[in-house]
């Protein structure tokens, strides 16, 4: 044992301390298994204090430190370093509370996205964020990779629902500024440059969330449209129309819609026909039982006299609305189909997304003229998802669609990546959308407040020579 | 002339430099006159090559900058230090597009609040940052202080309407990220840090801001409440019962509406008779015009059966409803009754607010037992303003008044500031809602991305040393 690991098992005991071979599996990999990491210390500490001593005792030693939360990320973010230590969550999970007139809950960070759904429902409120993944992913996950989801369009992303925020900085001070107020203009907002900063400037460890009163009415429908300016039609229509309760705009190009219809074809009937060009999943999630449904029904009504949408089907029950919500969430068999595939995550102007879907497939089948290539996304939020399939999956393949895909998003002015992070798959190429003086700024705070480069130093970019 | 001036008169223009006394008062004085600065240059640049331009040779002369915009802050934070530069943003007031497509509007910081809601309503757009000061107020201003406003309840503060962000670093790098996708998490999102650093990290030059489609119905009203726990009771339920519709619940106690119905007798009639102890200006901006006036008397109806307000009034026309926000917004006359004023600007958690009110006044009242104490605020976002006049305007009456209401707000959990900024004015009490590590993180990153503090030094917290 070393002399740093006497330290660690000083502050949070032998037990919550594991050591090269001794190291869980479920501590190297990601989801995908894309990124392995080789740590050779597991700490699980039990609360702030405890990752306060962990951080200078790892400063002291320069011993890397990445933090765990739920391990759902698929960039590699949370991929220790060679000899580094993985600092897991799994033991703060911890809902301190949950106040019903300021409408906050305070949770630990290893709580997951579900848990803090569950608490939030107890006291008839409802704790926004949603994504696939929420059994697993944890609060401080979603605030060290900004997370969205499927509801950003009416209630933003994780930065919108953080109120107040705790950290341990790389010397190991602790910042923490719990507070419950929607309003704070005193000094620097250091809450939103840690929040989407994958575990490099510091380790969160509480949260106070912003809850919203749990919605009484859930509208679900699903539309088929023949041309994107159409689609563009609908949002537009469907945001003034529905301005407080339009919750997901979910679209679907054709032949995503197919490919996930077909494979689950075994599991439930497809809803719509194929044939379109595009289907868009629309929820609406209100407050009045009495008019909501009539006023869903009216908007939809209009969207089809107009002829923007060509076909729609309404949920008429709950379990319709999970039917629906399949064919854009039960990914499972439809994607392994597509194994090994590449995966991209992208935002730009929505006007722009025509020309990236001609121009990145293009580029993409320039190379691998047989590639299958499936597109679906937040419309709403300027985010695409491109998943694509070309027959191979080296290196040399992988660089190739990396290029043809962001070097059109860079010319369209839009990110290499709109939620899910850039940890150690878009390092390389987090300049086609940054500027030089864009990442040097980034590096600058970077090196200010971790200047022995302990924090997660190998993401978002390489680290500080 | 200076070196320095020479410099800034090749990069701007003489026509667009002023030095000493040729300097015009509007450049010195903030509002309310109490802080006046000593520039010894004032330089007008017309777009961000020159801005540049200006802050290279700043930094290397190592002259203290201070960006103006309108001019409406009450902080002290747009005034130039003894021998600075004043930086004014008045040339660069250009809309260089506005996208109906994406809902987007990309403006230059000198652009007026007012300007930007014309821009975009000539689109059937809406803008929806909304303040006294609109008609002077810039974006540019707006975005160093992170303003608020009326609206915050609905739409957020302005942090929450810049998609996109260009500024000039103290170096005069310019770091420019005018994307106008919702979603972006390509690396630090230095955009929110610059938001409401009060020109002491950079200087905004444009920004893309996110517009909205524009609301077709209005409608305001007046209620007369008499506990603080159905104010409350009223606020729930209208964010549950209005959740997509309601865009401002402004709430003033007794004496402040006791205070302006009074001075503005002769202008208009008081609404609600006196009496009560809360009169809460309510306001739901709708999409729906054969509906939503409907909704709104019902819910309304909802609110006075159920006993939680004692009365109402619906504005039944336009005119109407500029009379019931003139109790919240004409204030000329009855601020200037209370001259010679403090004024406060705090947030806090809204359970928090009744023993905020009781405890600081009382503490004001222990050293003034004559004071008048007003208060109302935007409680929807947990903030609250106070104005209280003493019978005493010297430093050391201010600094008791500052002492009673800031020691209450610390220990209570809030913030010093909620939307006016910190500045000069509130400079001393940053410490009592920050910690010091998380004022030494701050310093950390001045000094990273300012290391000569040449950025209006003097604000926010003294200078480094």
């Amino acid at each position: 044992m070393t002399r740093f690991a006497d330290a660690l098992a000083a502050i949070v005991g032998r037990e919550n301390l594991f050591e090269q071979g001794a190291i869980d599996d479920r501590y190297r990999h990601s989801m995908g298994r894309k990124y392995v990491g080789a740590p050779a210390y597991v700490a699980r500490p039990g609360n702030t204090a405890e990752i306060s001593a962990i951080l200078r005792a790892a400063n002291d030693a320069r011993v890397p430190v990445t933090a765990l939360g739920g391990g759902t990320g698929v960039v590699g973010g949370a991929t220790a370093l060679p000899g580094g230590l993985v600092l897991s969550l799994e033991r703060m999970r911890r809902i301190e509370e949950v106040d019903s007139n300021s409408l906050t809950m305070i949770a630990e960070s290893g709580v997951t996205i579900q848990a803090a759904h569950e608490a939030a429902e107890a006291q008839q409120l409802f704790f926004p964020l949603d994504l696939g993944a929420r059994g697993t992913a944890t609060i401080g996950g979603a605030i060290g990779t900004n997370a969205g989801g499927n509801r950003v369009i009416r209630w933003g992303m994780m930065r919108d629902m953080v109120l107040g925020l705790e950290a341990v900085l790389a010397d190991g001070s602790v910042v923490s500024a719990l507070g419950k107020a929607v309003k704070d203009n005193a000094g620097y907002n250091w809450k939103h440059l840690l929040i989407g900063s994958e575990g490099t400037l510091g380790i969160v460890t509480r949260a106070v969330l912003r809850l919203r009163p749990r919605p009484l009415t859930t509208a679900t429908a699903l539309l088929a449209i023949d041309s994107f300016e159409s689609v563009v039609s609908v949002l537009r229509h469907l945001e003034a129309a529905l301005p407080g309760t339009l919750s997901a705009f979910e679209v679907m190009w054709d032949n995503f819609y197919e490919l996930v219809t077909r494979a689950n074809a075994a599991k439930r009937d497809r809803p719509l026909p194929l044939g379109h060009r595009h289907y868009v999943l629309v929820e609406s999630l209100g407050s009045d039982p009495v008019a909501d449904p009539g006023r869903f029904e009216a908007v939809l009504g209009e969207i089809l006299s107009k002829g923007w949408a060509a076909d729609a089907v309404i949920a008429q029950s709950p379990r319709d609305s999970e039917r629906l919500w399949a064919v854009r969430e039960d990914l499972m068999e439809p994607l392994s189909a597509l194994w090994p595939m590449f995966a991209f995550d992208v935002s730009m102007p929505l006007t722009a997304m025509p020309q990236f879907v001609d121009r990145a497939s293009a580029g993409i089948r320039a190379a691998f003229p047989d590639a299958t290539i499936l597109i679906y996304g937040h419309l709403g939020d300027g985010n695409l998802h491109l998943v694509t399939k070309v027959g191979r999956a080296d290196e040399e393949a992988e660089h190739i669609v990396d290029s043809a895909v962001y070097d059109v998003v860079g010319e369209l002015g839009g990110s290499i990546s709109a939620e899910h992070g850039v940890g150690l798959m878009k390092r390389e190429f987090l300049s086609r959308t940054r500027s030089p003086a864009e990442i040097q700024m980034m590096r600058r705070i970077k090196s200010a407040l971790d200047p022995n480069g302990i924090l997660n130093p190998d993401k978002i970019f390489s680290p500080l020579t």
